[in-house]
């Protein structure tokens, strides 16, 4: 499988499991509706490792431009390949919102609160205040890139094994630092989804929240910007 | 053991943890009444877990019609076997149903709720719709069959080590892909029990809702080849 | 370190950590005051995991007499050393029990429930019929013994590594089969912190329900009867 | 890296993921607020798990004076590192602490209840009574250090595999033993913060409770004290 192809499959898996347990949790008539932020982290926990021990093989498994980023900026991935594979990561993202979508066609339908139907596909903030936002979104994906610059191998990324760690760090995350802003951590998570709410005919539905969208986006970057030069500092 | 033996015993396994954990959240006055959906898919989790572990060494742990098939289809299990591993999976699946029976019998008598003894045994619709709740099956069971896929050996299936990465995958579905039909994304894990409750003398059931028992037969079936084909063309 | 001991202390972990959570979550004034069944289940879950990792080396951590039955009669463990193994378990439960009520002592004063505190000692039934809930310990046991069965090693029994897997499938016993007799299955578990309840001066304690406590003796012990039978005829 | 900068940094990871989910579940208006005792001891379960596999090849992964107290008196750790470890681990935890205040920091601005953003920080007891309160601490420290000790490598401590169990045991003593003083089991846990609390500019704050700051100090040391006298004894 193409490296290429394989972020697409894997960033797939993580927006279908992340996003739909979203959609579990907060859409109308669901089996899981309501059942709260323990399932929202460990769905989304599991489906970073769902997408790692799948595809960490053939692309190294970032599923996030900003791991890719970081990765590149630490030195353990070539440059060349970074914009493809940001690309395939926010492509992946798009596919497994859209599939979220099918499977819980009906119960778009049965909500008519327009919030948790945006919520589904991509984050926002509990508290809107962009300056604080955006360094929510630092800090975290702080932890997520600094977390697996030490597991990464040179010029690869992940592999199956990193699966758990990494799938544990993004429960922790989403526990412990996800309260004010849903933590994208993910700048395709975020946007892909985003995108896929504006394009798709779903019902009573708001606009995208577009003035909030770059904040998951240069949030992340920045974050693992800071986690790449302390490493490189350090390590 | 014979291979057809442990697919009795795994699957049976299977039903009695994930069948027990329906009946002690759904059922009146037990010890976990109404305690959740994260209660739910942890049990049914370890449920796979624990079935696997037990029998992945005498028959790669199929436990499932679906895993069965798609395996076969990906040329990593041989066709001659397969009616005799499915036929396995649906014996067990009924013992495990029957042992949840003796094991929770006072709470089946405590209970008026007809809905809530069938669900014990077998999967619902939170909104029934057939083309949708084929395609959520689907979906969920793709998810399933296209990571076993990845895990399984040539001609064998799952071992002792894949229990934990196929319980947390199987955790992860119930979580984001549960809440539209409550996952069966495995024929046998559905069909067995519900044969079950039509047998059994339960106090005050209802009929075994047998116009919805395809839906969770073929879209789990149908997943699986989806996930054989995807497989084949791009591994 | 002899093996008995490390039964004594490895039990006593078991119970400090196993009847710790209950009394957290029943007890009034604490932090995880009424936190709910998936506490409990994983206190449990761990307490197992911790019991087993930290003697496992020393004594093949059964910390249950039901498991040292179970393991003899497989022939996995020489009958000589089973009475002392047994009188260990039952020590270390006492002790962990004893230690419970140290960490909680003021919750216990603060508590007016006779039943919850009694509840922190030991198992009781949710619906009170004595055959009904000897077969529900049978059954749980009987899923505990025969997993271990697989686990462990000839002439010892759980080691180190086994910790993480007994730990999970304790977890799931709790979560699937615990709703109606909250799955002694452990005699030593039951009788020691029962012994204990009766000895300590407790402000308001009711009796110690004796009445009900040979079925978490008697029922664990049949499970594991059963459970070392079929793996005999089987394995 | 040098071993003291792995304990600041290891450390402030500790605090940032665990000060973190208290923040999440404690403040106002946050997406997990109210989300129970479940979310509290997953995060710092995980906060455990990412310190430890972040620094543990470099420096042992003590993260806690109580740890390096035990491991130095069971011969396992060189005494002439101890002070400076210990103030590595305070100053991590201030900075940890610190972190999460940016986070959160429009969430401290809508929240009210003094006592809430207190407990953000550091610990305090749900019945006041320092005699109890320090065994309780005693206790759940014996069980932390008694378990470290049997995963440790003799004069370094803990290694990135090490992660998941100790993680895992912190997750069980939260649950099990966290009820009466909300599980400090480590001096500069409380202590960093605590220091931060006073120094802060957090609008209506209360005042930083420094009758209670030596118990979570003193009972974790003395734990430690016991776990190693024990284990030098037994093992």
């Amino acid at each position: 499988m193409s490296p290429y192809l394989a972020e697409i499959i894997g960033t797939a898996m993580l927006l279908l499991l992340g996003d739909g347990v979203v959609a579990n949790v907060v859409l109308n008539k669901t089996k899981g509706n309501n059942s709260g932020w323990i399932v929202i982290t460990f769905g989304w926990g599991i489906a970073v490792f769902t997408g790692v021990f799948m595809v960490g093989r053939f692309s190294g498994a970032h599923l996030n431009p900003a791991v890719t980023l970081g990765l590149a900026m630490a030195g353990k991935f070539p440059w060349e390949q970074v914009p493809l594979y940001m690309l395939s990561e926010l492509t992946g993202a798009a596919i497994g919102a859209l599939l979220v979508w099918l499977a819980y066609r009906r119960h778009f339908d049965e909500t008519t609160d327009a919030e948790a139907k945006l919520a589904t596909f991509c984050t926002g903030p509990a508290i809107r205040s962009y300056g604080n936002n955006v360094i929510t979104e630092v800090i975290g994906t702080f932890v997520l890139v600094f977390g697996v610059l030490y597991l990464a191998k040179a010029d690869v990324g992940l592999g199956a094994l990193d699966a758990l760690p990494v799938g544990l760090l993004v429960l922790g995350i989403g526990l412990s630092l996800g309260g004010p802003t849903g933590y994208a951590i993910n700048p395709a998570r975020d946007l892909g989804p985003r995108i896929m709410h504006a394009l798709l005919p779903i019902p009573g539905k708001r606009d995208s929240d577009w003035s909030y969208a770059w904040v998951p986006v240069l949030g992340p970057l920045a974050g693992a910007v800071v986690a790449a030069l302390l490493y490189r500092c350090i390590a």
